[in-house]
């Protein structure tokens, strides 16, 4: 998972990247970069950093410490910025983007969403006519196969690329003075254009353009190579392809206030959680929605009963990213968060969360609502049950390690000591939006991968 | 607004109290420092740091980077440790607590909550008598006065220490091998006392026994002189004084599951919201609270006027606390709030708060939701209007900042903007409490300061 | 060992003092620092750091790495500066100097050279007093007294102090608008006045006046307490007591361009080594100086005895303060020398050095020219056999490590594997300065401490 | 200028490494590294840092701070290690050696001393083929044109590279189980094979090995390709062509105490002195070597001239390698040298230094000398007047700035303001080694290049 954004024509191109990124954190903890261009000098060095964008990006070198990035040394209208979420094992600069690549007198950086999935093919490919690859990461094999073709254009380039490359990606690519955005032709990941001004901006999401004022134009289209050079787009198609949106950005990626795929994010998510009341019904005394994630759903699931929503899980504001391991006892601090045990206590409760990946998690919350005396606690989740790994660019873990991969609903409960628990099912899930079902892709839930 | 926590007799000390000061992170972000004895020696070098708890602390000296505390350094089975909040000017480390002192051969080290109100008088006494002090702080001339003092017992020091000190004031005082906790006569500020196994723990807040999985045993009492020593808890009391418990706890500082004053504090905030509607009902449409500060109070206002809860107002987990200032448009960025645009579009909504300081956040606010296209915005805040500031421990700004100590609540209306604006009344609020209402301090809405 | 500078009305006041500085740094290498003063504001944050001066200090803040200094920071026409020695356990930035105090509106900043003999019982009568000390350095207790005077001037002040300190001190004492230089009655270490056109520089060393291009008026006289205040120096005295001129500062801690107690350092050491050879002839072949103390005392050997200087140890240019320790066999890393093996081959060497301390360093260094082939080698020592620490401010090792103490010099000649060893005489060594015998301290050699 | 080390075979080579480029640190400054190998795994992540080598190794990973390398985490028994000089403008750990590649599951190192000549037409040609360059190094072309090569075996690669590459080079290329060291046909970089015990040791210059104590068995020669595998060695050559050494290493760039091309240095280097007196004779009262590059030449005309050799100029022993820019006034902070005036007073005075570039440091030592008293100052040159600049890894400055290239002797002598300025002529210079005339590369002192 990443966030990308691109900026084409405004003076402050490094600001607005940087408070463009601000909003696409959800999408990406672990680093993030930004590269400017001011059309004729790319400003790709000392641009990146590990953390969140607040902490790598300062205003200006002076109060820049040991590993943070000066704004005012990205010069330019033209910037592309990336956050990345931390993979397993690979976690450095080293693999931060934007990545660059000099070529003769030609500088390209790219900020890329997604996953390709002949990776290794083409690796070895390149390997073998003597090409050096610096990083583990499929985003390089991508500017190395650029400079490999013999178009004069960059959009033929990009094109020479795409003929090569398969699965899931949503990129944008900057060279001096042009700006190219790519969504491949399943449409697996978002990608969305908007105007600020005189300005193209291009984000991961919608909620970018809410943070800086943009405008949302229009969805970058799965297929569309879109160029932005002097002032205009223009636009070329890959062959269609059948649409294979990811679910999962309803169900947990994307943020509630994002317009994604044709649709706002939260009223999708209020409808899973009406529809999973449906499925799954309780007599319950209290609904109480895991925070942040299980919110929305929740709050579907509330109306719907008409059992009353209370806020019985409190949500630590001070959430580090790395902690030391807790005691055994403190379970709060593993969760961050923490249970206000008044309003569960002697109660039956409803827990909505949005998904349930190891069960680890989802067994300590149970305890927790226990241990604060709650006298039934029925756990509901607003998608089906998790049996497949993801190849499009989420990191979910092997399959060995979901759980739903080997044991049955009813396992899962006793696993997590619920009184019961109700997954959402495929079908209602993908009732719940305006889309016909087919669009969708549902390889995590069910194993059918539209490319391999 | 500072958070303490002290451990008697647990071999893991510095890691529980660690644990516990993440708890109550939310009373101070400034800076953090844990001190340690195990009997004979006290870890006072390389204890504090600027930052968050996560931050600061790591397990061992491997992983420490430049400014961080390994946790293994800070050895014993008796600790305090301290959060500090942000107050104008004074930010640095010299100012981060615990403080310590050493005299002869003895070492000292303090937690401290509150505010002297005596303390131009103090320091400038100990100054003509050739003490050099080296904070700017009030805490300091605690300890000062502490080993000017010709008594022999630790407790006799520190009850010739109380006589002079005037104020809101909890702290925790520890020597080589014992520990003195204490409390004001006025009880401005709380402090409980707990136990997790064999050993006592001290908080602020009851929040903090939850997360490290301790029961909370009793409060420290006003004016209680709690000495912990060879294994036994010891009290002498000074003279009684009148309550003047600090309201503002239930009203904004506490966290929502901690048991403060004889009650929980999510109780206290519902029946704001209850009392809030009594006091000033509207139509709407639907009720959004500003996340997180008005989560409860506006559960208590939707249950009330069965007019529905929404989560119009979406909360960025990735809040910083230093961000670079964003350009005009980009409110969401300095508010850390996104509106959910298809909720509050052609809404009546109440937006409910707990408190209005400057209004300048609220003006944002309103503006905001407007924008999203609600048709009209009503505002009601869970406190009365605050007028004055606190000298007991609280870092409101200024008389001349407080929006409401010069206009009234029909000119902070128009300022914000809002269709109409409802503070609780003070009469009102005091009812919410199972106490007396005599027993709390409301000087910052009234002006009557119990101590000067 | 430390070395103290300041000057007084110059408008690059911390520039000056950073290139005095520089010039001094071979009298302490652990930490430096400057303290400013512009008349009524002294600026005393962020002015030390562990390190070499020109580790610590950069011009400005922009180029300003963690824990160094920016000059532009330092503000005013005065200031005190100072590089001190690492002294065995308390190597930290809180016992770098200057040591500032701020007592009421008033702040005062020392450098200081030397060593209370009677800091004890100074520091348990100031304990005793309720006076809290933070360093272990006997510097700050000059400050304590200080504020405790009742004495209006500060000359007053420091008159009183005085009146209670004893050992040996060359210190400057800045105040917002003043300073004071004072070197104790004995004049154990130098202390020097020089001219920078308008201002006044006062240095331990005259070579920091040469390093400025300052013109080196007087030396500050023993017991001479010499204010420098608006514009003018005016000085009183101290009660007259026996000269007691630190010897070693000829031997080894002075520069040999240094003009101290009224003669050329090198001139002094020449003539040692002329004098070593009467005493302690040898028909060598060559003459092998250890660089670079054993410099100039080789220089007069060679000279006296006719007999050739060669440069046979060469010695490593990048010399590390701090080195991990080497393989038994790379003796050179340890002793950042190395051997020029075709000169030591199948030669009778005479090997001339300063002075032995624990006689490791010149084992392994007749070890290593015997490795290279020489024939005989004989050592000649530009001093007698230390064989008594230092109470006046050198950080000479316990008596049990000075191998003199215990050893006859037959003895040494036989732990060092040396073929003759020969110690220049009291008697003989004090007939090489200029100066009347008695006006020396020597209690190093003989254990006669002028002051206890 | 770079000095090389390599390892082969030692349990602790990562330690023998570090110790073996501590006695190397002449040859560079800038940056170091060292990469290791286990026989299956290369160490070649944090392996580099900016400074000294006793500044950016420690020992372990606790002690390491910020931009130190841990010595403990560089495994195994084989190692390549680097020094290198700071040249213009590409400061930077990027550039910093050794440089490694990874290509398919192969690992490689290369420290690397020289130039090659076509680096540009190598460059650009790689480049067509679309072959990515990380660095602006020509030590990362040869790994680009190894692995390029169809050759099965590590040897035959290099051949192919050496057939290719032309200039002056020494490189140790790191495969993961062998070492591969090569010294270019014509011989200019010298380069030395030790034995330490059962290991191998390879390094620029033999006095690393008197730092490890290690043996000198032989150099590597001239147009060899030598292997180290499997505790064996193995060579092959190139075509013989004229030997080219570098007169330079000599001159300046060797420490005295190397036995380079056959010959002991300091050797050398006394001869250039009594030549130079022979060709350029004075009857003054002293000889002042200007420390520490004069030194054994100013011997040599001392020796020759019978004329005293005095110490009238003292090095600052805390050299750092960046400094504030001082005032016009402290000529001795820029110099890093004090003049010790009583013994330069009155005097008719010898300079001897090894060679002038730009003139402007010996016009301020000239100057410096004058200003303490001296009656005369004649500078005499242990080398002649350089006029082109090196193309075979001597950083020396263009030939505009090499004031020999546009300025007679006469005038030079002018510029610096001596009494009289000789330089030891080409002819006499090249009489001074044993070795034949045509034997060596005086290309700075003629312009006559012999590979372009």
């Amino acid at each position: 998972m990443c966030g990308i954004f691109a900026v084409y024509n405004h003076k402050k191109a490094a600001k607005i990247t940087y408070e463009g990124l601000f909003g696409l954190q959800h999408r990406g903890q672990e680093s993030t970069g930004i590269v400017t261009s001011d059309g004729s000098k790319v400003y790709k060095d000392k641009c990146k950093g590990m953390g969140l964008v607040s902490e790598v990006y300062v205003e200006t070198n002076k109060e820049a410490k040991e590993g943070q990035v000066a704004l005012e040394d990205l010069i330019g209208s033209m910037a592309v910025g990336h956050v990345r979420y931390s993979t397993t094992g690979s976690s450095s600069e080293k693999n931060a983007q934007p990545i660059t690549i000099t070529h003769k007198n030609d500088v390209y950086a790219i900020v890329h969403n997604g996953n390709l999935t002949n990776y290794c093919k083409l690796k070895s490919k390149l390997e073998d006519q003597g090409s050096v690859l610096n990083t583990s990461s499929d985003t390089e094999i991508i500017l190395h196969l650029l400079i490999k073709s013999r178009k004069n254009s960059l959009e033929g380039k990009v094109y020479d690329v795409l003929e090569k490359i398969r699965g899931a990606y949503s990129f944008v690519l900057m060279a001096n003075d042009e700006l190219i955005a790519v969504r491949d032709p399943h449409g697996f990941r978002p990608l969305s254009l908007g105007k600020l001004d005189d300005a193209y901006v291009i984000a991961s999401e919608t909620c970018a353009f809410d943070q800086i004022g943009a405008e949302h134009i229009r969805d970058v289209m799965p297929g569309e190579v879109l160029k932005i050079s002097q002032g205009y787009e223009k636009s070329v198609f890959l062959p269609e392809r059948p649409h294979k949106f990811c679910i999962f950005e309803y169900i947990y990626l994307a943020r509630p206030n994002s317009y994604v795929f044709g649709e706002y994010v939260h009223g999708v998510r209020e409808e899973f959680g009406r529809r999973l009341f449906k499925e799954h019904p309780v007599d319950a005394d209290i609904i109480v929605p895991v925070p942040d994630s299980g919110t929305y759903a929740a709050w579907g699931y509330s109306q719907k009963s008409g059992t009353m929503l209370k806020f019985g899980l409190s949500r630590n504001h001070y959430i580090p990213r790395t902690f030391i391991q807790p005691d055994s006892r403190s379970k709060g601090v593993e969760l961050k968060l923490s249970p206000v045990k008044k309003i569960l206590r002697d109660k039956k409760v409803v827990l909505v969360d949005d998904s349930i990946v190891r069960a680890t998690t989802m067994g300590k919350i149970v305890r927790m609502v226990k241990d604060s005396g709650a006298k039934e606690v029925h756990v509901r989740i607003s998608s089906p049950p998790i049996t497949h790994p993801c190849y499009y660019g989420i990191d979910t873990p092997t399959k060995e390690e979901l759980i739903a991969s080997s044991k049955t609903v009813e396992e899962i409960k006793d696993f997590i000591k619920a009184d019961s628990l109700g997954y959402l099912s495929k079908e209602g899930m993908l009732r719940c939006t305006r889309r016909c079902k087919k669009e969708f892709c549902t390889a995590c839930f069910d194993g059918k991968y539209p490319v391999l």
